[in-house]
């Protein structure tokens, strides 16, 4: 049983990334985190809400998280043409009755890694500020956890909000970079991986098949994520798995195959900012910080992903 | 038959790049021009002038150029490590009896091409800082040159300075980077392409075997350069022929498969300065603006190149 926070900014993908681990019976989900990103936090954390209550799981808790990022004024905003204008896909869900905790996204992940040493494993898929906060907050959670899954950066392929950086590293270049050099074992799983792994119109008309709830809604929301993708990538054929991938990768790290690297964020300049630079030189002196996966197999985490989230 | 301009900062490769050029029919090489780079440029011009003349070609004049980059103070010093305390492998040629012409490198390139428009292909395998001075100059040189061939950058694989900068770009990035939005047509010749074409033990034993003294002499210089390679990349079985693939694309352009793309040079930060970004983002928007070499037939190329060298 793999004990999971999950760090989010809700999200189309992220949504789906609840799901699945949610209602996988190889994890338990300890709680959620939620941070500015697709769209802001109070909205994530009201969308996050929502998708627990879809899903039944309202007794999962979530502590909202940041609002901005940790040094500079956010370089990108809401992401409104790839998740809706309510972040889900423009998709109607019933108002939260559920709250948010007291305490802080950050608080939250070091109070729940003290009580479980060695046996939490983040996942974020959305920027590093929390974390960032988190190892701020108590450096010694670098040395408690389990590990951290994040779903971000590029380091062998394009970018997808720069043509050389990825969107959660490029939300918050300087809360990545600080938690890439803070020594909590990291594996990344990047666009390198995620843009591989493909949700297509045929596994929503599977969903809607069902007749459930969850098929439904989350078919809806997806309609409008593929909808955006069309617009941006229309030879892809789908939209691409991000967040579940993150969540994949916990559940069975045998889905992906990981090099050893060095990786640092450019957090300068213009052309390079939340760039993840691996250093990929074969004579490399810089001693890794990560797992960087690099390889996938599609099918087997495909058919996991969909025999599980709805 | 092809009028080539070679800039150079001789160096080991440059001598065979120059070498190359000069003996191979298919081309008239016009002029050297010197720079800065894998030594100071009254070396390189010193250098150039010792090797056109063991060619028996001390016709062909030598200008000499920029003794530092354009806007900064000099980021690498003189590679002895890898071209030797003389740049040309510390193999001793007897004093130049000729010298460099009176004009600068920018003059004789803005002259030579005035005086063959649509016909001189500019060769560069230092620094762009010669070519951007020319352009400066005399801006409508970029419509009247018939093409630019860089050995530069490295836009899908790794760097050789830094994890992500190849040497002659990092030499001086605001050079590249002019010499990149300049609209001067481009042929990229990086390390995507040069890092796959290598000079090994036996064939320097063929060119020693020829009894001349230009085989001997070339192969004295490889020897160090060999033994600087193995440091480096012990498991490479050689090195790399970088410069002289620069000229084998002007002798026969066939010897690459290239694609049109945007490429910029970041010349910010402490990271990524130097490195050549490519946006090769399948749904890029941004208008090409050069043809960047991404495969090598090593075989075709190789071949020739020996042929011809010495």
């Amino acid at each position: 049983m793999e004990y999971i926070i999950l760090d989010v900014d809700t999200g189309i993908d992220d949504a789906l990334a609840i799901a699945y681990a949610v209602r996988s019976p190889l994890a338990e989900v300890l709680g959620l985190t939620t941070c500015f990103g697709n769209t802001s936090v109070e909205e994530a954390t009201r969308n996050s809400l929502q998708v627990l209550e879809l899903l039944g799981a309202d007794h999962i808790p979530v502590a909202m998280g940041a609002p901005n990022p940790l040094l500079r004024a956010p370089l990108k905003q809401k992401a409104t043409a790839i998740h809706g204008e309510n972040a889900i896909g423009d998709v109607e869900l019933p108002l939260p009755k559920s709250e948010a905790l007291a305490i802080d996204a950050a608080t939250f992940i070091v109070n729940t890694v003290r009580e479980r040493p060695g046996q939490v494993t983040l996942v974020t898929v959305g920027s590093q500020t929390n974390l960032a906060l988190a190892i701020m907050k108590d450096p010694e959670i670098v040395k408690l956890v389990k590990r951290v899954v994040i779903m971000g950066g590029a380091v062998t392929v394009p970018g997808n909000v720069t043509p050389v950086a990825e969107a959660n590293i490029y939300s918050d270049p300087e809360a990545a970079a600080y938690v890439f050099q803070s020594g909590i074992p990291i594996t990344l799983v990047g666009l390198d991986v995620t843009m591989q792994t493909l949700l297509t119109r045929e596994h929503l008309a599977d969903w809607r098949a069902k007749g459930t709830d969850l098929g439904r809604t989350l078919a809806d929301m997806c309609d409008f994520y593929m909808d955006a993708y069309y617009q941006f990538n229309p030879t892809l054929g789908g939209c691409a798995l991000h967040d579940p991938l993150a969540v994949g990768v916990v559940l069975d790290p045998t889905f992906v195959q990981t090099r050893s690297l060095h990786v640092q964020v450019d957090t300068e300049g213009s052309l390079s900012i939340g760039r993840t630079i691996g250093d990929l030189r074969a004579n490399s002196a810089q001693a890794p910080n990560m797992d960087v996966c690099l390889e996938v197999d599609v099918e087997r985490f495909v058919t996991h992903f969909l025999e599980w989230v709805v």
